[in-house]
């Protein structure tokens, strides 16, 4: 066994020699970046080993550290085994909360028809003359004798009833009693909707009877620690049963923390909230469940179950009332799951008229396509690009992500999140810089960005010394090393460019090839609607100028904000709501891209900058 | 902490200085004898100190051990805290199984209409062109889009399908898929019926398919530790939820071993088991429930719940398919159980034309009476007699006890189970020898022995010797030491006799108040029916002449065997006899006999021995 101790967290874990350091941070309870899951190619897990041996530098810490981060006991932790007693200091994540308009849908007021009913009562005692049993006398008085009890309520019952003078208050979902309570709380039921993100999870606590959001919180998806992407994930899962136990287990405990995180901010008790609805792509819900994924990953995509899947709370080990239910909605097809399901909901793509496409953007791209009483779904691969992640300098949009650029009279006007120096570039920022040199003529149609020395011509004079040369090309510099927190530049690369387009590509691409499904041409469509936090920051101009969105006069693309996060806390709070979300799977035509003879050729045609 | 060895068991254990030595032994997987839950009453869970002190004795202790024995090391166990270590010499018990007709019902042909069922399947592989998730293809295939599957069966279901060439069989409970097993296994289908006793716990395993019992077993109910009657355990359990639980893991830990013995009485595999139903009385079905039974104890008697209780056989720790279904029937007042349902059920009382009344003889006496379209029944606390506890030398019904008694010829016919040497006197002994003394003129009416010395004339030459002087009156010898197992006479005391009378008083008074009720003579009756083991022992002529039962011809005396446990049989079998069990506590009257002002009156009247 080796002892480590992790500063400036001071945690202490003792773990078997040999043990992967990444691995020992997450068991000792510490959350370190990286997307590649232990690959060791983002070069994101470093630390520094302050007291210890280092070992040798493997490949991929020679790539990603100096000579000079290497002396001063840099590592990157997916690289490390633990050999001996470790003293090492983590790097504090500056990582700011996510702002709260990333948690904010566009529904603003919810239909309020809650699926679970409080009734509270007081019951006559008993007597020789009236022996009735406490249960049928409780189900008497309610007049429902179809109802069912968990045993759970049943076994404390007796004592409950002649501790409160035989005042209590029954919850009941369905035909069943899930809760009985003390006394009168009829005017405490709650509810959570949880958006179960392959990289963030967020969940909104909801007064059931007011209809009412009365707080969010958000996690980062821990998971994470086992893949940025769904597809290592499943790999991780299908290896067995622990490992899928581990996968869920991660998810399970980031839901808790948002549990708590909410219930500390409202005080309301846990056992007052008796409802979960969740929803999440379709590998999500099933690692959420603990049911085996692992043929979602190859063809042909099948997931276990389509359904929208019911348990109990304790089942999952969620920390609410042990009887409150837990449901996830259905999903629609292996890579189209419940959260584009709350998309239609929550756009009413499903009633409304018109021609209209709704597009969240993620790892994967999620596209719906309403129109003439049809809707049709498809996913794309776009990759994690508009995350930030496989960016060079990517980041997630916190603190001090470069997330505006743009190109006016002459020069680039560059802003931060919360307007902290510069870290790193988020999804919107690399969309917006993008266009920026697009604008500027410094990037041509094919993505690439001009050589200055040998098109000096189209290069102005100001912007020559940002232009430098990196790995695999030009880089641009959009801060310099001497504003930017880390004293480095903070660059645009061409890599980074290649990452967008091919991402930017797979989206157009889908949304091409539901249009063709459905013979319209792009131009007929009403409406595009951007659903996902990412709708809400990037500039319409700057997604139409790179050829991301179809070539639609700017008005006609809509933000929705987390409209998935909204389809849930709807169908949390609405009985009529929950059921018309069981029975979209049926309604919705789902295209497999990957069968698609014209995929490749839509695909490279959509890859050009500019429409 | 102080270390104790059991022998000849080679048990070792090491417990907590204080701990009391009959607890010790249970916690180490001991059966000690014992009917007054450790009140020292009894006398019978004496075990010899080997090695180590034994400390002062009490007065319990000088009460049931004589000198010699005190002074050999013996002790009784309940009155012993552990000080130090100690070698404690258990006697073995010499308790013989069961006889099998105690496990036998009087229904000798089972109808079978399980309320499970098993399809096996064979799904067509999905394709890119038919992406159907595996849940989906499995229910189309059914045409049962309104299953819900446990998750647990869910969550391995796409390897499952995948390893077994899509290959699988359901089981179907309701609108559930409780289980999904590889290949086709439709032919294993298999469930236990529980008679959840007092004192005996019976199942038996039947093939649903066939309608078949394939195995009996039965066990001691291990909660006797707690007390042998239901009153003791009710107040034990009432102390709190963690004494609730050892109760219910007592009789759980006992069905589990009849599960295993069952199963490997058959090689029937545990997942392959699917129903268990239950009876027993409304205190036993609480206990192995987990419900808190308090308030059936004092008046007014009110139980939690009368209606049949559903639960999956995981969430009791029962040992066979964990998605498998556990039914307790529905009990119809406190003291009134399913196991009374069960007499019911397999008398066909409610669908039968006559006069009737059936008896189930136990430490609860219960009793039901139909007649012109009614149903009504009542319990009578009898006390333990007819188990043969709290009878000088009473035993339970195992080899060695003296079961008949007959006065022929002049003289006492004496036999014991199996043949043995006689070791005490189990309740058929008890009533058949009460009722020789009563036709040889030892006793009279009032159910006093004759004193040979007052009375000379009224006792035979031979039997001066047998009548000694015990305490509390005479006892009469019917088995001398020098014939018996143990080297002591085996009597019947005065006290026995007056235990005796207590108990078929009790019984016979609560027949007379239900005939009362329904305004009918007991010569009326075109029935008696005596269920339980003991209505299969006790010789219906004794039972007459000792006044145990009312004054009719013994044709109309019929013993029906174990009918609660038929009923749980046919209950289990059969879903359509289920629901008329679960219909029919709303049809039975229920008479409570403590609130009767002319109960004490007949109960008084009816204890003289004789009609």
């Amino acid at each position: 066994m080796s002892k480590l101790k992790f500063i400036p967290q001071n945690k202490e874990i003792a773990v078997e020699s040999g043990t992967n350091l990444l691995k020992a941070a997450d068991q000792a309870g510490l959350y370190i970046e990286g997307d590649c899951a232990g690959k060791g190619t983002c070069g994101k897990c470093r630390v520094k080993i302050v007291e210890g041996e280092t070992g040798k530098p493997t490949r991929a810490e020679q790539k990603h550290l100096s000579e000079e981060e290497l002396s001063e006991g840099w590592v990157l932790s997916c690289q490390k085994k633990v050999k001996n007693d470790l003293i090492v200091e983590v790097p504090v994540q500056k990582e700011a909360p996510l702002r709260k308009t990333t948690l904010a849908g566009g529904v603003e007021k919810l239909e309020g028809d809650p699926a679970v009913e409080k009734i509270a009562v007081k019951l006559d005692r008993p007597a020789v003359k009236d022996q009735t049993a406490d249960l049928e006398r409780l189900l008497k008085h309610l007049d429902r004798d179809d109802l069912t009890v968990e045993l759970r309520e049943l076994a404390g019952l007796p004592g409950m009833l002649r501790n409160n003078n035989f005042s209590v208050t029954v919850t009941i979902a369905g035909n069943r009693i899930i809760s009985i309570e003390p006394g009168d709380t009829g005017d405490q039921l709650f509810g959570i909707a949880f958006d179960i993100g392959t990289t963030t999870i967020m969940g909104s606590l909801l007064d059931l009877q007011k209809a009412e959001i009365i707080a969010v919180a958000a996690e980062t998806n821990p998971q994470n620690i086992y893949g940025a992407d769904v597809i290592s994930r499943i790999n991780h899962a299908s290896e067995g049963k622990e490992e899928l136990k581990q996968l869920q287990d991660k998810v399970i405990e980031a839901a808790n923390k948002i549990i708590k995180d909410l219930l500390r901010q409202t005080k309301v008790a846990k056992d007052r909230v008796f409802e979960i609805v969740a929803v999440g792509n379709t590998p999500m819900s099933h690692l959420f469940m603990g049911v085996d994924p692992t043929y979602l990953a190859p063809a042909p995509f099948i997931p276990a179950y389509s359904r929208a899947l019911e348990v109990e709370a304790s089942a999952l080990g969620l920390e609410i009332n042990p009887g409150g239910r837990v449901f996830f909605l259905p999903n629609i097809a292996g890579y189209v799951g419940s959260d584009t399901l709350g998309v239609i909901l929550a756009t009413d793509m499903d009633k409304r008229n018109g021609k209209r496409a709704a597009i969240d953007i993620g790892t994967n791209g999620e596209l719906v396509l309403a129109a003439n009483g049809r809707l049709m779904a498809c996913s794309t691969a776009a990759g994690p690009a508009f995350e930030g992640a496989q960016i060079k300098q990517g980041m997630r949009a916190s603190a001090g992500a470069v997330e505006a650029v743009q190109y006016i009279d002459g020069d680039f006007k560059i802003s931060t999140i919360d307007d902290a120096p510069a870290r790193g570039i988020c999804g919107s920022g690399l969309i917006d810089a993008a266009a920026a040199l697009v604008d500027a003529g410094l990037i041509n149609a094919t993505g690439k960005l001009i050589n200055p020395e040998e098109n000096p011509e189209q290069v102005d004079e100001k912007f020559r010394q940002r232009l430098k040369r990196g790995e695999g090309g030009f880089e641009f510099i959009l801060v310099p090393g001497s504003d930017s927190d880390t004293g480095n530049d903070i660059v645009l690369s061409q890599g980074d460019l290649r990452e967008l387009q091919l991402a930017k590509g797979a989206i157009y691409a889908g949304l091409k090839i539901l249009l063709k499904e459905m013979e319209l041409d792009e131009k007929e469509l009403d409406e595009v609607l951007l659903a996902g936090a990412f709708g809400n920051y990037v500039r319409k101009e700057s997604a139409l100028t790179i050829g991301l969105l179809p070539g639609l006069p700017p008005e006609k693309i809509i933000a929705v904000g987390n409209a998935a996060g909204d389809g849930s806390r709807m169908a949390l709070a609405s009985q009529s709501i929950r059921e018309r979300a069981f029975a979209l799977p049926g309604k919705v035509e789902h295209l497999e891209l990957s069968t698609r003879q014209d995929f490749q050729e839509i695909f490279v045609d959509a890859l050009k900058f500019g429409q």
